[in-house]
């Protein structure tokens, strides 16, 4: 199984596992979804991002301990991305940095639809200039207001602006795009492709676990 | 389909729908091959390049007349990449960009499988210093001297010498590899992740179309 680390406290396990769902309907791989412990609001600053690293790490051992033939980091920043890497020896993949090198294989001019105004450093780090432009739907700003109504709608404005200034694929820089299927409905509205982080992810742990069972 | 273009001539049908029929097995894709003409011996230096980008772009153009939903450049040198994006409306991938893009998902400390003693320029462009060390089977220069005895056994031993180097995942940097299964064979006796170019182009092109299929 893989082992999906959620980088803030979810009490509900509808919401824990939400991601995990997502990545055995599309790509039949068995996950165990959990998260790390007193952190409601996650990781919003370098303060909270900084107390949340040792807490993926501890995670991610106990996964692996518990049998986990991957790790998975579900959020689009890769926090602590290196560090699990050094501290497990099972492959460790991060929706950031899946989603960034799923676009760069797609295409050349890609379009980063954000909750932020900055481009996030997982995804700066890969793609460099080869991010176009970046929208946020309107009057988002945080990952909770992607449950408001409208937003799949404002998403979608958004990412057409993006088309409009020259994107060819577009790149959903924040996990909580995948629940509204926002990858789909983009690639159904604007006929360009598009790269939803949670399922990138998911498709390159599927080429190693593809390749293990293999061997197996 | 995916139109996939094979970068030198090839007068065996077996030899030119080699690299589709393993897409189409492992990934359930159907695939119609066709090659660049009067090149026999294919791409190996700049005149040779600049004769087939031509040939490349008009191929991809003929496969996307003809239905492709996508078009697949089966080669690790990503030969007309750029200029195959520009001629055609569908997505457009190369096996050199895919496959350093799932190693750059995989691990952060790559090492390259090659046949050349420089890093190709469209692996460089992506993996840059995350490449931690190169190897050659012993007695391999060209791509034929796969098919020769033995290569398997010296591409394993060259892969052992990339772990040893540190490389936690291993990107093999030609297309031949995929012939002799050396992704799975590395994965298997060395346990670290393997990226096969053609196999990874094949995973990218599998989450394309998959949203395609969706959407129509």
């Amino acid at each position: 199984m893989i082992g999906l680390i959620r980088v803030l406290t979810l009490e509900d396990p509808e919401l824990l596992n939400r991601h995990g769902r997502l990545l055995e309907a599309r790509y039949g791989l068995p996950v165990e979804s959990r998260c790390i412990p007193d952190q409601p609001r996650g990781i919003y600053d370098e303060a909270t991002e900084a107390a949340a690293v040792p807490k993926i790490v501890e995670t991610a051992r106990q996964l692996e301990a518990g049998g986990a033939r991957a790790i998975f980091i579900s959020c689009a920043a890769d926090p602590a991305l290196e560090e699990v890497r050094e501290a497990v020896s099972v492959p460790v993949v991060g929706a950031g940095s899946a989603g960034a090198a799923l676009a760069l294989a797609l295409g050349g001019r890609i379009g980063l639809l954000s909750i932020t105004e900055a481009v996030p450093g997982a995804i700066e780090r890969i793609l460099g200039p080869r991010v176009v432009a970046l929208e946020r739907p309107t009057g988002v700003t945080d990952a909770t207001h992607l449950l408001e109504p409208g937003a799949v709608e404002r998403s979608l404005e958004a990412a057409r602006r993006l088309v409009q200034q020259g994107a060819g694929t577009i790149l959903l820089a924040c996990t909580g795009f995948a629940n509204l299927s926002m990858a789909t409905r983009i690639q159904a509205d604007l006929g360009v492709p598009a790269v939803d982080p949670v399922w990138a992810g998911g498709l390159m742990l599927s080429y190693v676990l593809k390749e293990e069972s293999r061997c197996g």
